[in-house]
């Protein structure tokens, strides 16, 4: 049983997977190991063991890798001997790169993680793999103390659900930036924006998004797209809203011919 | 004070507008207005006197012109000998096509409208222009029948909200639909994503989207988007995907050198 867990890397996911298992009784973070000298501000209210460097002395349960992707790999290097469970929790890196160890494992809670955003762990897909039955077990029993919604996924399935998540957060949010910057440099309220993009995600929860879909592209309506493009050049919005507007084009026209 | 109502197009927004008027005490819709010989069945349960031409008899307080932007002025020439106000609904028609009527107005709900979407009309942003002073005032003074969060906003205000609607409802809708085909094609399960889309949009509104924005694109990780790009060749989602990337590269970066 996953008791006692050491945690590499001192980013936003770290943060939150210490704060997900110090609410849990009967988990302990053994230490947390950075490689800055000092353990960062936003954990000192832990009180945590901090090393700069991963010792051989780690005996956990568990070795939780959540630094960039490009580290993994090096990371894992350090932890191959250990009896413990190593895992990763990454999106888009296969299992594979940890089969040097005795025994892995990943960890991919599809999410989006800030400092300063409280989240309810309890809802969060956590999308997990493991290197034999065993293993699979251990982070099921595990997981299930911090979430409800838990699935075994390849790693090619959680490449898909990392590219998706991708598409979906990191897009959408990009194109509130642009629009928060459009609003900005002409003094109007971005909050009479707030009722419809709710309204927009409310929607996709009741029909497919495919019906949902309205707006000039959707009509293929090249005079309004020509305006808006237009108006939106000193933005430095136009490309952006022709690619979007190009495949929205696309789509629909596939769609009605089929 | 406007009492007595004529409407003027038969599709979503048209649809919304009867529903919206026929909750409130003391409003009446006198007649319906659309090009199809019969009244379009979801409107039948309202019971409405229909006319598939627009009668010079009609005599009301407000006549609403809901029918698609390239319409308006030809609808509008119709009705530029009565004495009611003439308003338009559309975010991005200037005021000044219906400068030949005697009163007008403009009507903009900041939001978006589907036949089977039930909607909270209290809390949707109405957009108003009157053409003068007690214009205005019948208008504030029969939308506020209706919604609590009214602005009086000029032609080109409503333009730049209209714009950015269509960014953040259309193009967010189509960022949906395109993960939905892609996760549908791999037999994959859609739900998994939904927390992750309400979390984006609920940080939104605590603290910025620049702030608030993360992934490749932001760290410009060429590795990981080329990667992304590489898988998503096959659902054409390439072009998307790079001009997206793109434009959270050179957002970032120019943020980061101020």
């Amino acid at each position: 049983m996953i008791k006692e867990i050491s945690i590499v890397g001192t980013g936003n996911l770290a943060y939150h997977f210490v704060e997900m298992i110090s609410r849990v009784d009967g988990l302990n973070i053994n230490e947390i190991i950075g490689r800055q000298e000092k353990i960062p501000k936003a954990f000192r209210k832990f009180e945590l063991n901090y090393s700069s460097k991963i010792s051989n002395t780690l005996k956990s349960d568990l070795y939780l890798i959540l630094v960039s992707d490009d580290y993994i790999k090096d990371i894992c290097c350090n932890l191959k001997n250990l009896n413990g469970i190593v895992s990763h929790c990454s999106g888009s890196i296969d299992i594979e790169v940890l089969k040097e160890c005795n025994n892995y494992g990943v960890i991919y809670p599809l999410q989006t993680f800030s400092m300063n955003s409280k989240l309810d762990y309890s809802k969060i897909p956590f999308l997990l793999e493991a290197s034999d039955k065993e293993v699979k077990n251990q982070l099921n029993e595990f997981i299930s103390k911090i979430s409800k919604n838990i699935s075994f996924e390849n790693s090619e399935s959680r490449f898909i659900y990392h590219i998706t998540g991708v598409i979906i957060n990191n897009f959408t949010n990009h194109l509130i930036v642009k629009s928060q910057q459009i609003i900005k440099s002409n003094n109007l309220n971005f909050e009479f924006l707030h009722p419809l993009i709710e309204e927009t995600i409310k929607k996709t929860e009741l029909i497919s998004a495919l019906e949902a879909q309205t707006g000039p592209a959707k009509r293929n309506d090249k005079i309004t797209i020509e305006k808006h493009i237009d108006y939106l050049k000193k933005y430095d919005v136009e490309k952006l809203y022709r690619a979007i507007s190009d495949s929205i084009i696309n789509t629909n026209f596939v769609e009605d011919e089929l």
